[in-house]
């Protein structure tokens, strides 16, 4: 608490898109005690990646600055999930389900805040207290016509897709959390304005000072989606292996880097940008790695990635796994690939094959019927998997 | 249960306007089991009217034939009110006001039904233990835009005039009423039809069997109005004075007397509708005062309407009422409409006379301040309020 106001709205205030009101937010700080700042996470989804990196660096700084970071893990919705089966996005979760998820979550947020100064608090402590009365009362503070201009509403409203009448009710339990946590300052991605200030609505009406609200933008997708998600297929995850974190980060396209270095901000790199695409990712790409997995994992990843795709050859220290040949013509190639572990089941390992990413010393493997005799071959799955086979001979 | 299928469903089909549907009432009446037939009363509302009795005359007709009536107080909703303070028509009423309101209520239902057998249940009793979540999984069986379907909401919506969301949960706690009274069938004024058959819809989502939805026309207020209600002034309460209900049905408009009489069946009546509206007028209101006060209060209310109205001559058997002198000029007006309790306030006397509605020995009295010396009076308040009135000398 050590810091001006000043000096505070401008860490507040760095690389926010929206913030609402920079009034509101001095006259809390001027009240010289520890702001409580709320952090919404969805139970469903355990696993960080990078682009919730963005938001929770931001909460770093804030509480270096002293203040109170909360995460309110939305286990009474995340349990109710959508009753109605319209929304595949939100299947009910069990309680099991959602403490070991958030569990992970508190795990994983370690890696960026100082987790002995977080407090993890479960929605349910109050909703589950909530009577139906009081879920109206609630309801009565927005009107219909304002709820339906949420943008994701409004589309469907015109198109005609079906809304639940408990998808109105979410929001609503989103903003009355903020009530019950007594929050003085809200995050989340610029997807998340309306909710957000829906809270200030609510707060006001059970007599609070209104929430101040602060937006940042959202991490593309290494696809180049608009928002980066582990269930669009496009995420880099925090725990992610090394190699998969380096080789991902140098897959993107050279148009997302600007915004990328914006958002995750590696100490050097924006200035080189112009000059080489790819060296800029693959500073980006170390400082990544290095911030996750340290220096040393960081240069092998490097090296790795260097020897596969710009030398393209194989890379060194590769496993080897056995796999015995079933008759005399030898092993077939879906067994191959089952046991180096780069398919779940023989009807994946056949999809696989089917769309020609699975490779036998460099060349594709044209038929899942593809036999391959006792001897030792560079198995390739896609891009990045790579493994020795040992094909023994037949027992008979 | 001793009757046919056919004929009750003969029964239950008569003057209604909607029947939804004639096949799953056919199933039902097949079980010969006692229906569960739910009619729904606002407890904001406890003073019944002669609109009420349409549905009640249909409801003693369906108890005669042995089902079970219940009448279902809705005072969860009524203690709840519009917490949003939009609707002036819903204010919050207490717990003892909801009481006392579905007591007066049960009693005058006894005017139309075997009171011994019929439910008085409370939607409190279920509602109070719904829980938040309860309340959200309700609402996930109802899409928004169907909702706005409903006609006042879609009146509103177009118009841009504010709904809460908390008015889109009251048709749905309507509907979750029949699930928790297993509502076999459910009847209302065709203004109810949407309600009502939104409570098939829950039942079918909470695995019931749908109710049957009856509607009935509803009956014009006495001014016209498309309905009767007591807050619109328009009603004929089933415990107004005799007088009072003689004379208000021998006011209305001639061209309502057609509907009026088809919903209200006198035993005869129609028939004379053509050749003199007057004489159908009087035999209606006869059939009404003698249905609710007897034989002889018709006859005296008659004889009372034909003195003051058609023979213009005050009513027999006028009570006196005696008025002191304030001073040596007698009385005031305002003093003698206050004794003759035909005004509650001094406000609402001096109001009567402003609006030229106070007479004295049928000259309009025009002035507030007007003093009247010792001596007797004939007192008249509007069309039908009579009274003597003695003032006496000032005691001074």
């Amino acid at each position: 608490m050590s810091s001006s106001v000043a000096s505070q709205l401008e860490i507040f205030r760095a690389r926010t898109v929206e913030l609402v009101s920079e009034e509101d937010l001095a006259r809390k700080l001027e009240e010289k005690r520890p702001l409580r700042i709320k952090l919404g996470m969805d139970p469903s989804t355990p696993d960080l990646h990078i682009g919730h990196v963005v938001v929770l660096d931001k909460l770093r700084e804030i509480q270096e600055l002293g203040h109170t970071i909360i995460f309110l893990v939305g286990d009474f919705t995340g349990m109710i999930g959508d009753p109605s089966g319209r929304s595949k996005t939100r299947p009910a979760l069990s309680r099991e389900q959602v403490e070991a998820n958030a569990q992970t979550y508190a795990e994983q947020v370690g890696l960026v805040l100082d987790s002995s100064r977080i407090e993890v608090r479960f929605n349910s402590e109050w909703m589950d207290r909530l009577s139906s009365g009081d879920m109206i009362r609630l309801a009565s503070h927005q009107p219909v016509a304002r709820m339906l201009e949420r943008d994701d509403f409004k589309r469907r409203f015109r198109s005609g897709t079906s809304i639940g009448i408990h998808e109105f009710l979410y929001p609503l339990v989103q903003a009355y959390d903020s009530v019950a946590l007594e929050a003085d300052v809200e995050l989340g991605g610029t997807d998340q304005l309306f909710n957000l200030l829906l809270g200030r609505e609510i707060q006001r009406a059970y007599g609070q000072s209104p929430q101040v609200v602060m937006t940042m933008s959202l991490l593309e997708g290494t696809d180049g989606g608009a928002k980066m998600s582990k269930s669009l297929g496009n995420a880099i995850g925090v725990r992610e292996a090394p190699e998969e974190m380096y080789g991902k980060t140098m897959s993107i396209a050279d148009s997302l880097l600007a915004h990328w270095l914006a958002l995750l901000r590696p100490s050097s790199g924006t200035d080189d940008l112009c000059e080489n695409p790819r060296d800029t990712k693959a500073k980006l790409a170390r400082h990544l790695v290095t911030r996750f997995h340290g220096p040393e994992a960081a240069e092998r990843a490097e090296n790795h990635f260097d020897r596969v795709f710009r030398e393209r050859r194989p890379p060194e220290d590769l496993e080897t796994c056995e796999v015995p040949a079933s008759d005399s013509e030898g092993a077939e190639i879906i067994e191959i690939v089952l046991t180096a572990a780069f398919a779940g089941s023989r009807s994946e390992a056949r999809r696989l094959i089917g769309q020609g990413g699975v490779r036998i010393d460099g060349e594709r493997v044209a038929l899942a019927g593809a036999r391959y005799a006792p001897g030792e071959y560079l198995l390739q799955v896609g891009k990045r998997r790579f493994a020795r086979v040992r094909v023994l001979p037949s027992p008979s």
